[in-house]
This record gives C-alpha cells, sequence and structure tokens, in this order.
C-alpha cells in the first residue's frame, strides 16, 4: 500500500525518477540522490514501512538476502577500502526519508563516515554509477545485464 | 565451519560466555561486551563470514528476519528515541571483529552515533540487559520466555 507523498513509494511505483540497480518482489535498489561517496546505493522496501519496528520479517529477510550481491556489486564497481551498512530508524537516529531503506556506503581509508550527503549529485553521475553497479551485478551473474 | 581465534565462533559454539537473547538456524544475538547505549545489542551469523561480501544471501536473510523482533524488543526494553542498526565491512568502515554482525544502537535525541563503546560493560549488567530484552521478545510473542 503506497503511502501518499513518500518519494520511495513513488519510485517504487515508477512515478518519481531514480537511478535504479536491482528490484525483486519485496525490494528495490537505486543510488541516493544526495551520494556521500560514489556508489552509495539504497535498498529499500518495496511496500511502505516507516521502519524496521515496522517492516514484515520476508520484507527484510529480502533486504538482506539483496544486500550479498549488491554490496559486492558496489566492490568491485567502486572499489573502496570498504562498506558502511546504515538503516535509520527514527529521528534521532538520523532518519529523513520515512520509508525503510539500508544504504550501502563504500568508505575510504581516513575519510569520516558522514550520512547524508551535502549537494544532490546530477542525473548523469548518477546514472553512470548505477551503470556501473549494474555491469558488476551482470559480471558477477555470468549472464547479460538485467536492471 | 568456525574460524580459529574468532570470537564469534567461540560464542556461537558455546565456548565463549555472551549475554544471549535470541539463536535461531542461521543467527544468534547478544549484548556487545563494549555497549555504546543500553541495550547495544549484536546479530551474527552462526556461521563464520567475515563481512556481506562472503556470507551467503540466506545467511543475511536470516539476520534481516531476526532484526525485526530484536528491534522492537531492544525498543519496548529500553525506549530509547530510535535506533541505528550499523554493519561494518573492512577496517575502513571500522570493522574490529571479522564475522558478519549487525549491531543494534538505541538512540537519544542529541546524542552523536558512536560505534564503539570506550569500556567494557559488566557481566552482571550485560544480564540484566539480555534479560529485559528476552521479556520483550516473550511478550511480544506472547507466550512464554524463551532464551
Amino acid at each position: 500500500m503506497p503511502s501518499d507523498g513518500c518519494v520511495f513509494c513513488a519510485i517504487a511505483e515508477g512515478l518519481a525518477p531514480a537511478q535504479r540497480v536491482h528490484e525483486d518482489e519485496h525490494t528495490l535498489a537505486f543510488m541516493d540522490l544526495f551520494p556521500v561517496a560514489e556508489g552509495h546505493t539504497l535498498i529499500a522496501t518495496r511496500g511502505h514501512y516507516e521502519n524496521v519496528f515496522e517492516a514484515p520479517e520476508e520484507a527484510l529477510a529480502a533486504v538482506g538476502r539483496a544486500s550479498v550481491p549488491l554490496a559486492r556489486a558496489v566492490r568491485d564497481a567502486f572499489r573502496p577500502d570498504g562498506i558502511s551498512v546504515y538503516q535509520a530508524n527514527g529521528v534521532a537516529a538520523g532518519q529523513t526519508v520515512f520509508h525503510y531503506h539500508m544504504h550501502l556506503i563504500p568508505r575510504h581509508d581516513g575519510v569520516p563516515l558522514r550520512l547524508h550527503g551535502r549537494e544532490m549529485a546530477s542525473e548523469g553521475t548518477l546514472a553512470g554509477h548505477a551503470e556501473r553497479i549494474r555491469k558488476a551485478l551482470a559480471g558477477a551473474r555470468g549472464g547479460p545485464r538485467e536492471a
């Protein structure tokens, strides 16, 4: 059930643009509009659940399952020194979009963790990053590219 | 396959002590020894996988599934303003134990996120916190308490 005015519901329904890299029954993954590093990717539930407390277990099982190939693809595409997985529940935890999503944040030695970028990335930049992740996903599967 | 010298493998095998709050086929959850807040809980894979890149999808699906009742129980037991979910892959991301684990970190308004505590908590303190989480889990299930 989509929630009125929720930007991630709009993306899930195809009513708002996003640079998508993965979709399945329960999840969709796309580039963060305000990346803190190249390759910053979000895995959102397809359904509208505000946070971990409201999400069905099977939706978060799907997020966990999807995180493996996606994290590998971000690693292969951007060669960071590490990846931080972060997911905020509540304003006190830094949540700004109230629809469950997990951040995959590429990390580089000596660069402190930030959770939100200061500048919106251009559509062209994010399209290029998404293409690199999709290619890495396709390469890992050994098959033709799927989006 | 346990990994020699890995403290989380030792916990999984029952060879090292931990204040456990949940176990299933693929995961176990226990109190962080160096909590950054009361109720700081870890969900580890039962098998030894260094990070998100090495873990099987089904193991991380189980972590995602377990995160729902555990996050609710930490919320119900400690009444934080929010919960941060964090999982580090690589030293650059702050990883210090190289066996996949997800942090559930209670957050309080105005208190910045820290990922590692400065002081080890006493066994008695952690035992009390674990008991509160187990009670909240049992209450949510509406059944007798299980550990």
